[in-house]
């Protein structure tokens, strides 16, 4: 029995799965959230029994990982007698920089690392480095893998990550195109290849992640050749609350208007997107509800979401050279037709001219962070 | 004899041209440099004569209208023998806001609402409007007509033209995608029609004007649907010294690391581009000898500059449903054959699923504006 544990650390929240393995089954899944607020939440669900939801007081991540191993070992909720039984750990980190190029074992230096990249995902790798250091703690001897969402991204031919400013700001900050949800384009593109029958090295994939943050990336003979978000996630096309991109002279124009820094932040991250042009909410199915009843507003922000993603979906069938297979998947990805067919209706030309399939997938962030730490974990033993 | 001038007014120069219409025939032309600097510069060119430069001083706009109009009077180098023989001026005007859809005679309330968008064109419209403001007071009676960069782009549909930003910035601040070089993109569109011998109601075409400033424009039966420059002039493809399209959260990170509003200002409008990029020039016959030497940096300057206009003509083609003609312009567009062949050689696929023809066409925006100025006095007249 191999048991793999998944751990998916956001600011205030870790996400947490525990797979046997090779099969990829799924034992327990849960996520504890509201981290170091006044009242913390998990939800907690073994296979075959009904969910486990508890209010709680969590400070920190730290805790939050002992709460979990207390309830991966509890003898209703869990399945394990003693935490040797993990044979490895798999942990999503957001940023690897420009060094991390597929999954690794974390060692000192490695960690040192992910942690000096704290700076290009300042929301993200921190956290994910304090679930990392508390596992390395309570799990002695056993293997933590670094898996990146960056990483299927580190094929960028050098004129596809890099921006039109100084070379300089590439050279001192490490500023270019990094992208994001890596884990999720190259888990739905690797389906794709299986679905059509063809051996992935063939094909030309357009893998449209679609949930609370969206990204499209081309993806030609199995790898990342372009992706829409950047420097960081605010980049591409629109999501919930983010804008995608816009013109960055906007932000010198309100700059000037007197908005401060931290409220510019705010209002790219937190009030844009389908929120700010809605008005509405920044889920696209209260934005489709409200659409139905005439909403002007909910109306306009969904015509923009999928504009975005259409001139995004051109884009790459250009730099592609053609087209196999146009793959939705996430939250809107797989559960709004109607706006897939919005989207694929006004792509007529280009997808009949490619002779693209259009494939819904569902995406297993968690799955695939157990099956690359996995095959890390065995090739390792295989070379000692 | 209708003469008709026309005035292109920058931030320290104006450019002027005498056309005879309705012939279109330039009778003389010049530039007006360094208005307001120690040394001005001027050179003028009569047609059938050399050249006439000369270095003096100006200190502003109105004063260098005065030194224009005495040329235009000046017995061997001009053709006028009073400056009310001038049937009408054209003034190029930038920014044209969302009031201005066509080229219209200037009376005291439009030349206030062209004053008020000089909030959206700081550097443009103000030297503009003291050049219109020279000529009703110099040329009483004759109409002075606002011909707008911004008037081609109006017909923008809403979802392309918002971003996916608060609804608030919008309507508070009139924050959108302007679209801006019109009066060219226009001009090669109408004649990308005449030479398809086509009606262009029926076209569908992409329009790259690559000059100084570079940008891309979808025309849909002779209206622009989508354009690449937008709020300001800075958004889009990569030009001599504007990064065009990056990830806006780079200015956030800037600022945090302690740069100025004024040094991200300088940066993004003066040193970035292909001069950013390469560190050697932001003149593209510059990056093309030194691409030669096999400078890598120009190298990568070009990689990306060509990179980033196949996406724009990509994503058109997509939401044009399909292309006709792909047309370039301006500075590089017309004088960089192995740079248009580069672009479309990578563009393979689609311009063969298209069957668009590529084609190179001269634009005069000088001659366009006299165009449109004297066709609107011709229906003022006719309308008396």
């Amino acid at each position: 029995m191999v048991w793999v544990l998944v751990l998916n650390a956001g600011s205030s929240s870790i996400k947490y799965s525990l797979f046997k393995m090779p099969e990829e089954d799924c034992f327990l899944r849960g996520n504890l959230e509201r981290i170091g607020e006044r009242f913390s939440f998990i939800k907690h669900m073994l296979s075959g029994s009904g969910p486990f939801q508890k209010r709680l007081k969590i400070a920190h991540h730290r805790e939050g990982i002992n709460f979990i191993f207390s309830l991966l070992l509890d003898k209703e909720k869990g399945v394990l007698k003693n935490l040797k039984e993990i044979s490895g750990v798999g942990h999503r980190v957001v940023h690897g920089g420009e060094v991390f190029r597929q999954p690794c074992i974390i060692n000192k230096k490695r960690l040192l690392k992910i942690k000096e990249y704290s700076i290009l995902a300042p929301l993200h790798n921190p956290p994910q480095v304090s679930v990392i250091e508390a596992c390395l703690e309570y799990l002695k001897g056993i293997p933590q893998v670094a898996v990146f969402d960056t990483a299927f991204h580190s094929t960028l031919p050098k004129y596809a990550f890099l921006y039109g400013l100084p070379y300089e700001l590439y050279e001192k900050f490490g500023i270019r195109k990094y992208g994001f949800h890596g884990i999720s384009h190259q888990y739905v593109a690797e389906e794709a290849g299986r679905r059509l029958k063809r051996p992935l090295q063939d094909l030309k994939i357009i893998t449209c992640h679609l949930g609370n943050g969206c990204s499209i990336t081309a993806v030609k003979g199995g790898k990342s050749i372009d992706t829409s978000m950047g420097f960081t996630p605010l980049e591409g096309v629109m999501m919930g609350t983010r804008p995608g991109d816009f013109d960055p002279s906007i932000i010198l124009f309100l700059l000037k208007k007197g908005y401060s820094i931290e409220k510019i932040d705010h209002l790219l991250n937190k009030k844009s997107g389908l929120l700010g042009l809605s008005g509405v909410s920044n889920d696209m199915r209260d934005i489709m509800r409200q659409l139905r009843r005439n909403n002007l507003r909910a109306q306009i922000a969904c015509d923009v979401f999928v504009y975005r993603i259409q001139k995004y979906i051109g884009a790459y069938v250009g730099i592609l050279g053609g087209l196999d297979a146009l793959v939705f998947t996430a939250g809107i990805g797989e559960n709004q037709k109607e706006l897939r067919e919005r989207i694929c209706k006004g792509l007529n030309f280009l997808l009949k001219a490619t002779g693209a399939r259009v494939l819904v997938i569902h995406t297993d962030e968690e799955q695939s962070i157990a099956r690359q730490a996995y095959a890390l974990l065995k090739n390792e033993d295989k070379s000692k």
